[in-house]
């Protein structure tokens, strides 16, 4: 390939990618279409070239198969049918566990303390920290790929719930959390449905500083919002209230909050003290 | 368009996409061209079309453009001068202050409560963790979308040693915090560098429950690990050590790493209680 070819190829390229980019939309409804080891397979290839600090991938993904487990997970995911009838299930650990094992096991620990060099240190919270953006950042490396092979995919953020029956159902060890999950499929049918609206740019982007957003901006940034806005009509408020007050009662303080917090609390706590 | 015009481009760009994601890799070293005022706006753009849960954006993007800053972020970021070079700086919050400034500020909170329906909860460590999960998730799509740009980029997972001093240095609030941080450039020069190696497939990817990597595991994740292999041999023991050996000793029991730890109960300690 000449440079220009290279060039005109690099610029097509850019282009389409950053469509798909910006094209994406959540999937909730899956076609029967299977998805063929192949196409999975270079799911997977993709999924892990995502960058992960100091190329230790710091993470492990469970995909679940079995019919009987993604039902369990479901009912555990705030009762979310539609993970149960999704072709893939991945659930995205932050894992230092086989760290752990392999300075263990292979006399590292050992030497180490032997030589005078290091005294253990059992993974904390920084662990936790790096852990959990290695496996989000394969999380929305798989997204987008998914996205390329025409797979339509929607985070579970609920996974981070009802962490002692999920940690049993996983067979979680200690020093490996759900970071995030992911479910994937086909589209149910061709879904010309409208992109949801984003926050202006100026809304999320600061210079220099973090420049605290009060209500002004908040309701500049969210004015788009227009799906969620309908839904404050449903508020049991006489002037039907607003966005803030839609998603004050509809998330801030609703049950699966309040559990996504219990629940974390727990997570945490095992991790840095078993 | 018709649909096998549609169905040719949709493969196209799959292959494309894929090979993009393929394809990336860090870059630290960074040419004196310019980032546009135009490119900078697709990348940011396409940033923001990342999935947030409930599509609350529980994120921001502070750019540090200022180089004073950006020299003392380089310090406080485990010392990396190649910070202070390069021409994009990102650091991305997970940022719950912004809503619980709209709660209150709109009377959200004071509504539901004289209406009895729900009594005021602060963000908690659930809050957090989706915050990261929204933070994180929209740095991998910068990523994606800068490499689509030809853009080069690497994650400074650093960002989240010397807690106090970065919120200091980025005026951050109570529920913001540091998830992680980019930096992009166009790279040096044509870089026809070998890709780092990644674990096989079947070392990330487990079926239906956690399995826990042991010795024999590990070492065939790592077996193509050159890089960190060679490094093996600076090691100060008589028989060189191993791969578990370097990742224990300038790793997990390194200062930073020490740090990192420490700084991280600062600031999930200061998230929850202030």
């Amino acid at each position: 390939m000449d440079v220009d070819t290279a060039l005109l190829y690099t610029q097509r390229t850019m282009n389409q990618t950053i469509e798909i980019i910006k094209a994406r939309r959540s999937i909730r409804s899956f076609s029967d279409r299977p998805v063929t080891e192949e196409t999975l397979s270079v799911l997977k290839e993709a999924t892990l070239r995502a960058p992960t600090a100091g190329n230790m991938a710091l993470y492990s993904i469970i995909e679940v198969v079995d019919q009987q487990k993604k039902e369990r997970l479901a009912l555990l995911c705030d009762d979310q049918p539609m993970i149960a009838k999704a072709p893939i299930v991945w659930v995205f650990l932050a894992d230092m566990q086989k760290w752990v094992n392999y300075f263990n096991e292979s006399g590292a620990v050992r030497r180490a303390e032997e030589a005078g060099l290091a005294l253990y240190r059992a993974p904390g919270l920084g662990d936790l920290h790096l852990c959990m953006q290695d496996a989000i950042i394969a999380a929305q490396n798989a997204v987008i790929a998914a996205e390329a092979l025409g797979l339509g995919s929607c985070y579970i953020g609920d996974v981070i719930e009802n962490f002692e029956e999920v940690r049993s159902l996983l067979n979680l060890a200690q020093y490996t959390i759900p970071a995030t999950m992911l479910i994937f499929g086909y589209p149910a049918q061709a879904q010309h449905v409208k992109l949801t609206p984003r926050c202006p740019i100026s809304s999320i982007f600061m210079t220099d500083e973090y420049q605290q957003p009060h209500l002004k901006e908040m309701s500049e940034a969210f004015a788009a919002h227009e799906e969620q806005r309908r839904r404050v009509r449903s508020l049991p408020y006489d002037n039907s209230g607003t966005l803030a007050d839609y998603y004050y009662l509809r998330k801030h303080t609703s049950a699966f909050m309040k559990e996504m917090n219990r629940s974390t609390e727990v997570m945490f706590d095992w991790w840095v003290n078993g």
